[in-house]
């Protein structure tokens, strides 16, 4: 069993607009020295084999949306 | 400046119901190898200055839900 991370987040030129709104949250809170947030989300797969391809292949069809955001796979040990 | 991220994700023992979805999902397409999928969030902080203790606190407050969800702080250089 393979686990792996496919990290999705928004691509950086486009206006986060959660993310806008964390900073200002944690800003109010105390926390001055915050000067951006972004969030993306993260998918933890467990696969009984790794392909590389398939993987991508998944991210593209269903767990990304490639005109908007990016992704990064990672293989845990 | 400082990068950190913040992942945040369910605690093992609950159910994640979205992320059954996503792994159904990925069996009906054609990935049968998909055992399980959960689904964490990741939130990237620029920081002024790094204070892991600041960190912690900002997770307690605003971006865990420590009832629910266990987090992971990671300095990126």
């Amino acid at each position: 069993m393979v686990t792996v991370c496919v990290h999705v987040s928004l691509k950086p030129s486009l206006l986060d607009s959660a993310g806008r709104t964390v900073a200002q949250s944690l800003q109010k809170l105390e926390f001055g020295e915050v000067e951006e947030a972004r969030i993306g989300k993260t998918v933890t797969l467990k696969l009984q084999e790794y392909d590389e391809a398939r993987v991508k292949a998944m991210c593209d069809k269903l767990l990304a949306n490639p005109v908007i955001e990016d992704y990064r796979i990672e293989v845990a040990e």
